[in-house]
């Protein structure tokens, strides 16, 4: 089976080679791949918002582990969580709750069997002492019900809302990719139902008039409004960093009127 | 089949890994290699050096997708490229220009067929839309007429030329590695027919006298001229970043004469 | 056969890719994982740290590539390092001397056979070169013996040691991770036998008090100490970087006492 990784290790430490250890030592045939391991440290929503945009990509039943895990050693639950399409493995701390827009999950485990971690059990450590193991056992045909009993909540984390008003969109700045360009929460459907030249986006006191098609409808150094791979309203600049031009963050405010 | 991945993506986004998702939805059994991530933002000269000295390390029949792709969503026509030993696949700007030096192109096509897409298109993504997909159905057998139709030319960058005066040379640094060493585009070919000993590489104002068995031929912190890997002359600093020690940036020239 | 990768060269230029292209040459059905590629340049202690706490993970017949080379090119061996459970290949220079403190070695070959070797062989990048192809053949099934003479000994380091005094025990930090954790070398058979709310660890002329049981259990931005997954003492701060809150580096003492 395939297994993704997504967790806030970043690549200096051997934490995500050892956790490939511990998955082929239980299941040589798995195929491995890192979703990201550059989540900032602790950020459960930023990898809460890259499984939401990322997981529809992979083959159904792929198994998806996320490893943010500020609590890890602590009371917060280890869970599997499983999808219609894919699983989910995991700590209860929402970093799968904004997958279920449409559907509920078909089945939430506490991953309470310790048959299947490691032994011993590290305080610091269960990607490597819980979760790889766990992954693997389920892509070799262990069935979900075997790791723990049902539950039936998690955690949830919320998406930030989006203020209508008359024609007026307010949002926020939700993630900021490496380019620096800035995806708001504000989604093509969110829009006012009007033509693209007429969508106007002021964020950081400029506005940027219409929706461009892409990154080189702009001068060089300039600013776009497009609707990205993520079908969200973005702020870009042509061949520049948008945080840097705008000098804003994660909640910079985004308000859409029309022109 | 074995596919390569070469963009300025960087690892901090789930870019690389949703690539990674859609190729192994269509073709489970391709294997994929990161060539590298790091290109700097939209520096398509940085990824055709890097493609033009890592392509002959891979087995005959790899397909390299490789997008730095600032245009994304413009009119620059995605290509397809039928080497003699390899494909490759992304936006047609240059980026797998500096490959033929020897023999030309087999084949060129222009992906027009958007049978082989995503659907819809992003406006941003077309490493996800268009050129994973159509790497992973070559991988699966699909011949590359499928994709659309032949084309005769695509976009040429310049090797940057070096200059001979007598015994003398004139390059210049066009990439730097993350140890700060300084890979000029001489060539061991292009220099004057000599002892190495007799050969002086002037950069930054120093002199270097002589052309190295190695970077442990220096002393700790002393800059050494060799012949690198690449077939290049390089000027490193032993155990030190040679970038930092002659604070100097790709484009500085680097001069050889004879002692 | 598995192949895990460990080097210093980064990420940003293609240099590992061009490792996974040369074994894919030889041996295309081996796997090959990155343990990391993040040591600092030419750190070869912590190359040799990483590789102790690692390599127990992966299964038996992992074939290991550590390539930290200040001395590439130079008289400095390349060694195949045949253990009880995983073999070894790098550079002769200590990388892999802290992994026998139960057993010695089974057989130490120094790969003086160039039929192995990719030819012709650059002074920069034995990785490509050597280091690479040989683990490529081993994988398919080459003997240790093909590849060079048998010897009695290689390059070591030492393990910073422990010392005790009464109940008290000093140590330094060892490693640093990417979330600023301070890793000591006290291991955990190194403490005084008492209590854990006893323990008392005193770094950057701060004292803390007792062994927590995970990180959460401090307060936010509190320092905690714990042991860790290398099953080390380890001290770090509840969602912040330790290294950041104590501005400490590698070699800074612990001192542990008794309360």
């Amino acid at each position: 089976m395939l297994i993704t990784l997504t967790t806030d290790f970043g690549l200096k430490d051997p934490f995500v080679g050892i956790m490939k250890g511990v998955i082929a030592h239980i299941d040589p045939r798995a195929t491995v791949v890192d979703l990201t391991h550059g989540i900032p440290p602790q950020d459960v929503f930023g990898a809460a918002m890259i499984l939401r945009h990322a997981v529809g990509y992979f083959p159904r039943g792929t198994i998806h582990v996320a490893v943010v895990d500020p609590g890890v050693g602590s009371a917060r639950r280890p869970l599997l969580i499983e999808g219609h399409e894919a699983y989910f493995i995991g700590p209860d701390n929402g970093i799968f709750s904004l997958l279920w827009e449409e559907r509920q999950p078909k089945r939430i485990i506490s991953l309470s069997n310790a048959t299947y971690y490691r032994n011993p059990i590290s305080a610091t450590f269960h990607g490597r002492d819980i979760f790889a193991p766990i992954a693997a056992y389920l892509s070799l045909g262990v069935g979900p019900d075997a790791f723990g009993e049902s539950v039936n909540d998690f955690v949830q984390i919320e998406w930030p809302k989006v203020v209508r008003s008359g024609r007026s969109v307010t949002g926020e700045v939700v993630y900021i990719d490496g380019f620096g360009n800035l995806f708001s929460n504000i989604r093509e459907r969110d829009l006012p139902g009007v033509d693209r030249e007429e969508i106007a986006t002021v964020i950081g006191g400029v506005m940027i008039h219409g929706l461009a098609p892409n990154y080189a409808a702009a001068e060089m150094g300039q600013p776009v409004a497009v609707i990205n791979s993520w079908g969200l309203l973005e702020v870009a600049a042509n061949k520049e960093s948008a945080a840097r031009l705008f000098h804003v963050g994660i909640g910079e405010k985004v308000y859409i009127s029309v022109t």
